[in-house]
């Protein structure tokens, strides 16, 4: 194209601050609608996404990307059903859009309250899935904002087949196209813009590796939703039940390794040690799990566990690999969680009521539990009905972002010609 | 000092940080009991306030500062009552900290709801006005927030006797001293350091002119809470109560010409206009505000009022100079706010409920009214008990910024042993 990335990427930018001032106008049976028209789309087109997807895959395999990376990438007959479902479910959530809520008279005789509204257009930055493209698309329309989705450029035929559905879906609700748009370019450039330009777009949420989104948070010149780390902890309080610590310290490190609310290090208060880490030492190794513990834990559990270093209380592995260390108090664990943690999840096992309590006000992480496993930290498992990420961020949302961190509120003023004096 | 700004702003980061888990550790009694002996503090050392304010104040005066810049400088005792009663005030409002909601079972049957929390470390950038560092240091201070002060050079002296009053009430209190601290140097690269420290500092307010938020938020790698213009409309709905509208679009204007939500441009629907511009054009003129109109408003009110611009439509004067423009409908006021104004504050007069609720709708702006003058947008009017600034931002806070604002809410999981299957 004669038109430069840059000059390309200002037209979607402004195409999309168009489109989302025609969504604010749009009611909530319209938006669904079109997520509905959608997903007949996909199912209509199964052909045509395999083919498309076949493509990328057969790209993929010339440039050697590794077997993960081709699963990633790869569309089967049953992923398509899923996004097909996943559209009805966002379907069926209720409405965040212009929920008004606490409109309380002042002494001055305004009436005051808050409004649920979108936040505009969505820049979405990710990697290989082709089903982002249907998870993040669905979640921006039904909260009312227009998105400018930026997939890997492995994709690229699948996730411009996918976006041809919802554009069908979109054209059957009567809403202007540009609510959605898939960058077609490949250029690396297209990304530096599209998180240069406040004026066209008013959050980022990259979706992808750990240096992807170090990249984008350092670079962006729009805010950014972002999910970093995750180096989750279970700690076992001196009062824990036994049963329920080995329950959930087993659960939160092997029911599955590679995600980001698996355990990462286990820690244990010195009172309990002796009782709940043999057993515990047991099933891990039964199930495979390198252990790196501690000077104490290494006494206790044998030559079989590997010295920790520093650097294993601060890793993330998304593996089977957990560090254990113990800890001489409640406060040690504390301390330890919110200065080697990366603020994700974070649970407590006790039986205690005050060091329940005490743990859940000082543990500085976007989800803080008890007696739960921290695999649940979750936008499903939470009840938010999806989740297009999960914030390690403090402002606006932390944990599992669902509909409502894709909205914010304004202010909303009821009056009778009241005037200030 | 032999310390570099960036070893001094980086151990006042890191105090901060640690000072921040204390705080997270104190009690409501704790922090308010903070808050009041501060204010006696305030009232025992007012002959010390005094004379700090007197050298800032002559060196200002040395240095050319113009009698508004002076003004804002000079400490009074009724400003010294101002800031005493604002700490009393802020004392006494209830503790956002710890408040925990919606505690909902799940189908798996934990127990999810959400905890309100302290951001962490919120660095205050601020000019000239030294009662800001009351304003903030007890914000901070109640919402569980450690603070790092960076006042204007021109206030040195005044900031730093204020900070030993509060110092004296964090001390009262047994709280550790670097829960609020004032950057003591009065080199510039100290706030370039205190905006790139996203490991100590979680937010940045930044309180002054335009210039200066500007170069912060381009430059920030912390995010920023900020306020830029406050460009605010009141429209005329061809619906509207004349009184109303005229009693309004007065004070809106009039009532004082600096705020940023005095109203800078008037929208009349055409059917009104002939009606409501004259007594409205005579009590601008009477009270000696210039008027830039459209043609349509010349023709309606003469010569008087000079010719609008297209910089006009955007300009935020601060001044008792107003824009007015005359549209054909709803839609094209509607189009025009969100087209030049800022999104802060924007008011429609009308009787009309279904203009009302697309007023509502579809102005894209942080307080949005009906029959009310723009002038109520603040923290005080709403009942927030008290305001770090007005957010002209779409993530986290919108609008006036309280207490809340300076919070965010963590997840809250409660179960009895449960794991994920």
């Amino acid at each position: 194209m004669t038109e430069t990335v840059l000059d390309y990427m200002t037209r979607l930018g402004r195409a999309a601050r168009e489109a989302s001032r025609q969504l604010a106008r749009a009611s909530t049976a319209q938006r669904n609608h079109a997520l509905l028209a959608a997903a007949e789309a996909l199912d209509a087109e199964r052909e045509a996404l395999l083919q498309a997807n076949q493509l990328d895959l057969q790209a993929g395999r010339k440039n050697g990307l590794d077997e993960a990376m081709l699963d990633r990438l790869a569309l089967t007959p049953a992923r398509i059903d899923d996004m097909i479902e996943g559209l009805r479910q966002v379907a069926a959530l209720p409405d965040p859009i212009g929920e008004i809520r606490d409109m309380r008279y002042m002494p001055s005789g305004i009436q005051v309250g808050k409004m649920r509204v979108a936040l505009g257009v969505i820049g979405i930055i990710y990697e290989s899935r082709p089903n982002v493209t249907i998870d993040a698309a669905s979640l921006c329309l039904k909260s009312g904002n227009a998105t400018i989705l930026r997939g890997g450029s492995e994709a690229i035929h699948s996730n411009q087949a996918i976006a041809r559905c919802v554009q069908q879906g979109i054209a059957a609700a009567g809403l202007p196209a540009a609510v959605v748009q898939v960058v077609e370019t490949t250029d690396r450039a297209a990304v530096g813009a599209l998180i240069s330009m406040p004026e066209y777009v008013d959050v980022i949420v990259p979706r992808g590796g750990k240096s992807l989104i170090e990249r984008i948070s350092r670079e962006a010149r729009v805010p950014v939703i972002k999910h970093l780390d995750g180096v989750c902890h279970v700690y076992i309080d001196q009062a824990a039940d036994l049963d329920k610590a080995v329950r959930v310290a087993d659960n939160a490190k092997t029911q599955r390794y590679a995600p980001c609310n698996t355990m990462e290090t286990l820690l244990v208060h010195r009172a309990i040690a002796a009782r709940v880490l043999p057993p515990l030492g047991e099933i891990y190794q039964t199930k495979g799990v390198e252990l790196r513990g501690c000077a104490a834990t290494r006494e206790l559990l044998g030559s079989a566990v590997l010295a920790a270093s520093e650097d294993d209380w601060f890793a993330e592995y998304n593996a089977p690999i957990l560090a254990i260390r113990i800890v001489d108090s409640l406060e040690a664990a504390i301390e330890h969680i919110n200065h080697y943690g990366s603020q994700h999840t974070d649970a407590i096992i006790t039986e205690n009521f005050s060091d329940a309590r005490r743990f859940l006000a000082e543990v500085d992480s976007s989800s803080v539990m008890v007696n739960a496993s921290t695999r649940f930290a979750d936008g499903f498992e939470y009840g938010l009905g999806a989740e297009i990420g999960i914030s390690t961020d403090k402002l606006h949302a932390r944990g599992p972002v669902g509909l409502h961190g894709l909205t914010s509120e304004k202010y909303v003023v009821f009056g009778d010609g009241h005037v200030r004096s």
